[in-house]
């Protein structure tokens, strides 16, 4: 179903993560998609100016959470205020972009639209620009679900996968796959095999999708989410949508985006890439995002004294590390968190232990 | 020359150290006899609370240096403030007996006078009053200079070693020895052997005399020590003391006791005692001072998880420790020190480096 005609191309932002891999410099009010982690600047604000050579301030939005809405829009201050939507809660990803195409279906039911999360790094903008012209001129042919297929640089059993069939599409310089099947967190061996297989690539998060394809494949895989929202857009337009939101919002159904609609549905493609990418999941994580020094990934105010491989970070004291190896310093001004890099996903067991204390000040 | 009554005792307490081993714990102004090691309370406030019950507290005297003078006596609120010394800058261990010496001398001239380190810990305070009362009567009866010699626990390189000849006379339950010579830092080899002959003891840097017994031996070993301090107390007489030791302190030799006097002196007595003691020399010696955990040392708000041998230290932040060993972490509100165990002693390298780079603030 190719179009004559391009779409109005809208780009969303998912800003609305919360987790806690980097406490202590990442708290309830500034997540890490508000972290200094791209040259100073936040990974948001990195992401929204990744996008704007592609989409227009105006028709960029991004999705947060009530909680930091302010501070999402304070790191913004070029993008018009009203496109920073908040969720009244979390509802997982498939609502929220649920919401934001039943927004955009109300005012341009014509335009297509690209998802974006917030907190990835990926160094060679122009490169993932042409990726995302490309899912978005796809999605404009077809009534295709469009993904971003990256080259993986090993297991990763946390992530998920998406086996691709023979190359089916010449998108500008891209040849586009159908997704045959999605595998999710596929544990350490099974990913080794996905691998050595050769078919498999890392779903990105990263989608475009026409407006009325995605709203039309919500209604089919995932009813109740989609009667939720066509209630929430009724009540908007009475209640306005504040008090919409307030009262529909947080009875959506929670699922994934990947789960509920990409897994199930009949059309799904993806642009297989090959730029360097990284979600930045974890202290570790930083050595792709930060300078690589002799003692290894260093932010702020820090002295290092024969340190190496080390994650050292400051977000205020001085932090001196000495003759330490494979360590992860994170110091602010009221907590500091001390662990080996391999065990670095344990800072979950200290906030886990700080919230049963009820110690809310450090988290 | 035995006495036939007892002489007024004086004790002088040395709290004019400066050391950087305690940063970032420790500063300028905050010196580690001020630090709270002992179950709260800073190292002099328990050293003075240890022999207040063998001197009354108007004959304690405490000497420090001008710029921890206010925090010293804030630090010791019942000694009468007049009891604090301020020395105008740290001349070592000599000028220091010897000023407090010569005063003595001019107002209590058959006095008898201990000397104590501020910052060492004595757990069981009345094994080290029976010591130090043994000391005074030994140096009541003989014009000689005495001194606490220890029971060593190990080599350790850098303390000070009395040779002691044969038990030469019983005092109190104590059979005191002469001392035959001293040795300086002996260095890790040598001090094995020193040990393993048996005859050693460890000098505590805890002495005891006659004001006129050590006044006789300053003039005779370090006679222009002497002469300056002659000059001192005769200004004072005229100018005031602040401004006869403006003029007079900071011209006076730099020696300690020990290279000064005691080794050159004839008639040197160790009273040699089993308690235990610390100085405290460094992060590690913390785990002789504070309750011994799985983790290790910890004093202040930490939280460690599968962590085992280390020193947690926190001066308001809270530390969280998760699976590191031998590791000393220190945290205050505007530096973190982070470094093995065995390589503690490096936090002088931090410290130079922050000098060096003008880090005042830090210091």
């Amino acid at each position: 179903m190719p179009s004559s005609t391009e779409p109005t191309l809208f780009a969303v932002v998912m800003a609305g993560g919360s987790g806690t891999r980097f406490w202590p410099l990442s708290r309830r009010h500034r997540p890490k998609q508000l972290l200094p982690f791209a040259d100073g600047r936040s990974l948001l604000l990195a992401t929204v100016e990744r996008l704007l050579p592609l989409v227009p301030a105006e028709r960029l939005l991004v999705v947060t959470g009530g909680a930091i809405a302010a501070a999402v829009a304070q790191d913004l201050p070029t993008l018009p205020t009203a496109n920073v939507l908040a969720e009244p809660e979390g509802r997982d990803t498939a609502a929220c972009i649920g919401w934001v195409a039943w927004r955009l279906a109300a005012t341009h039911p014509d335009a297509a639209m690209l998802v974006v999360p917030a907190d990835h790094v990926v160094p060679d903008g122009s490169a993932l620009r042409a990726a995302l012209a490309a899912a978005a001129a796809l999605a404009s042919r077809r009534p295709a679900l469009v993904t971003i297929g990256l080259q993986p640089t090993g297991p990763e059993p946390g992530f998920g996968y998406l086996e691709l069939g023979e190359p089916g599409e010449q998108v500008n310089s891209f040849e586009a796959c159908p997704v045959r099947r999605f595998i999710e967190k596929p544990g350490l061996e099974r990913a080794r095999e996905l691998l050595s297989s050769g078919r498999f690539r890392w779903n990105s998060g990263m989608f475009a999708w026409r407006v009325a394809t995605i709203v039309a494949a919500v209604r089919r895989h995932l009813p109740d989410l989609a009667a939720g929202l066509d209630r929430l857009m009724e009540d908007a337009r009475h209640l306005g949508e504040a008090a919409a939101l307030a009262r529909h919002y947080p009875t959506l159904p929670r699922t994934s985006i990947d789960f509920g609609v990409m897994e199930k549905a009949d059309e799904v493609w993806a642009i297989p890439v090959d730029f360097s990418w990284s979600d930045v999941g974890s202290w570790p994580g930083l050595a792709e995002v930060l300078p690589r020094l002799d003692e290894g990934s260093v932010l702020g105010d820090v002295l290092a004294i024969d340190a190496s491989s080390c994650v050292l970070v400051s977000d205020g004291p001085l932090v001196a590390a000495v003759g330490v190896r494979d360590l992860v310093v994170v110091a602010t001004r009221d907590a500091v968190l001390v662990v080996p890099r391999e065990q670095a996903q344990r800072v979950k067991e200290v906030v886990e232990r700080l919230r049963a204390a009820g110690r809310e000040e450090l988290l």
